[in-house]
């Protein structure tokens, strides 16, 4: 049920993860990979990351059942438009980006007849970046998000197969909701992520030092989320517009009423307010999509 | 060097962890514990946590040499008030609380001649609270920052050496420039944090369920520091509000910086801040107050 030949293009966390969750299901597909970079190209045949890693987009494709399109979003256009003319009729192509409507518009005018598009967004990831961030378990416990818009009930079960053999749930998701969803879940947690840390640097009155030296819980998570990779993140800002701006208009709203709230002295509004977001955690918890640790992260600094 | 007699008021996650740590750390100290409520005093009986818990704050500081404040920062004047009475001419008070210039204004008034007065803030903790929350390790390798304000040489140095057989390094700072880092370091984030939960929650456009199912890296960490104490939080907000509004405009300010150039697709700003802020992970890194573990946090999803 897996696929025989698959192509990756893009050798990053994501695209190595993937192929390093390949091995460990055990799966026998032939695994050809591209990078745009010799110096990843290289990476990658150090590693033995993948099992062919061609130097050009038309190799890596050609004979490929299923062809994962795995770099920054605001390049699937120009990446799906150079495979186009190489792919193999009736082969089945996905993405791994973090926005979708702009990757479906961006890659689906360039695909011929009869190839089958899936896009899908694995809900996983780290701070790192680059051929050599990847491992086997990324995507275990974590949801893959499936958009199937226009493709077959075939095609699309095919790759629910897929992922989940990669250790990952799999949920179809309209495309528009989609994009509103992983705004407010990730997106936009990251854009206030990086702004923080920004400001911390920016402050003259506050060194640097300090801020490394004292950067408690809280602070401390945020510069983690805001390390990673920038292009990444600025193609997923430039193209998930509408739903970034609703959900910052929305941000911006509460954080006033909460600074009115501290202004103002009202403190039962602010108790009120942090006694209703321990529910979502408790949600989380329950889930099992995070731990209770107390010392939660901390275990590489106790040593 | 320690202190003979030590008094523990209020009995929650940090005077929990420094009672543990202590024992830990084999100081023959007598620990008296007092707390509000009898099903917390009940609690901590349960635990063997101190060595006397007491039904008043009187019996609790009597013969102490060290009483330690170790409640919200709003409850401390009153209960600085309450203790005054019965303190050992020539003992040492200092407290734990997250804002100093507050604290230090609600209870030195209240503090007879002769009585030492060192703040101090160690800056470590969880999301978790009460007399079950604590353990021994939670200062390890965190700052106590010791605010002095007019305490003698002497009984400064005093507590330091205490806060480090706790496991905390400890540095000396102004109390203004303590509370301004703090708001940098940990208010704002956590204000931050309840403001993107509580979006999240309000948005009837996406379920609670999506919420915390697909609760990305990012998010899923604002939750935990947005699962903190409402009592405690809501204190810290009201108590050091000039620092807390001071941070609050310029993370306005940069964000508003951001906002307009998705809105206008100024994909270089986004990008080179977004490479800015990684210098200051690094920073954090090196100092060793994080781990760089891909699977940061998810341990126990894992198993
Ligand atoms: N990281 C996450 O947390 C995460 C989570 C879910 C989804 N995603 C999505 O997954 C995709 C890949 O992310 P990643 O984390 O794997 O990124 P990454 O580690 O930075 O790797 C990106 C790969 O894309 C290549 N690339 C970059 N710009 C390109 C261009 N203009 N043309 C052709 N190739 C280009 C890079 O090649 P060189 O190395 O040769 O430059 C690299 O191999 C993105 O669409 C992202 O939105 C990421
Ligand atoms: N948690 C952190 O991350 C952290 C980090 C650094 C500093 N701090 C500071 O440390 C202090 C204590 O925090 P914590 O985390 O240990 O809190 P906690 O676990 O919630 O415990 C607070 C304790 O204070 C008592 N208390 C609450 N309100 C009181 C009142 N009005 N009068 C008398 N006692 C009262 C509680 O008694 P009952 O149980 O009987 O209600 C409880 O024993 C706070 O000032 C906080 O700012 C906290």
């Amino acid at each position: 049920m897996s696929y025989p030949r698959v192509a990756l293009l893009g050798l990053g966390l994501i695209a190595s993860s993937m192929f390093w969750a390949m091995k460990r299901a055990g799966m026998d597909s032939h695994v050809t990979g591209y990078a745009r970079s010799q110096a990843t190209r290289d990476t990658a045949r150090r590693l033995g990351l993948c099992h062919e890693v061609c130097d050009s987009v038309a190799e890596a494709v050609r004979d490929a059942d299923l062809v994962v399109l795995a770099v920054p979003v605001g390049a699937m256009g120009e990446l799906a438009e150079a495979m186009a003319p190489h792919l193999k009729p009736g082969c089945t192509v996905t993405d791994v980006g973090s926005v979708k409507q702009a990757v479906i518009d961006a890659v689906r005018p360039h695909l011929p007849e009869g190839v089958e598009f899936v896009p899908a967004h694995p809900m996983a990831g780290t701070e790192h970046s680059g051929p050599d961030a990847g491992f086997a378990s990324l995507y275990d416990n974590r949801w893959c998000l499936i958009v199937p818009e226009g493709a077959s009930e075939q095609a699309t079960a095919r790759l629910e197969a897929y992922w989940q053999a990669l250790g990952a749930n799999t949920e179809r998701m309209e495309v528009e909701h989609h994009d509103l969803v992983c705004a407010v879940v990730s997106h936009i947690p990251h854009l206030i992520a990086y702004t923080m840390v920004g400001v911390a640097d920016d402050l003259r009155r506050v060194s640097d030092q300090e801020v490394i030296k004292f950067s408690a819980a809280g602070f401390r998570d945020f510069t983690r989320i805001a390390a990673s990779d920038p292009t990444m993140w600025r193609d997923v800002f430039l193209t998930n517009k509408p739903a970034t701006l609703e959900i910052l208009g929305r941000f911006t709203e509460e954080l006033f009423a909460l600074q009115r709230a501290i202004r103002t002295g009202d403190g039962q509004l602010l108790f009120d307010y942090f006694t209703r977001t321990r529910e979502i955690r408790r949600g989380i918890l329950q889930a099992g999509q995070d731990t209770d640790a107390p010392d939660f992260g901390r275990a590489a600094v106790r040593k």
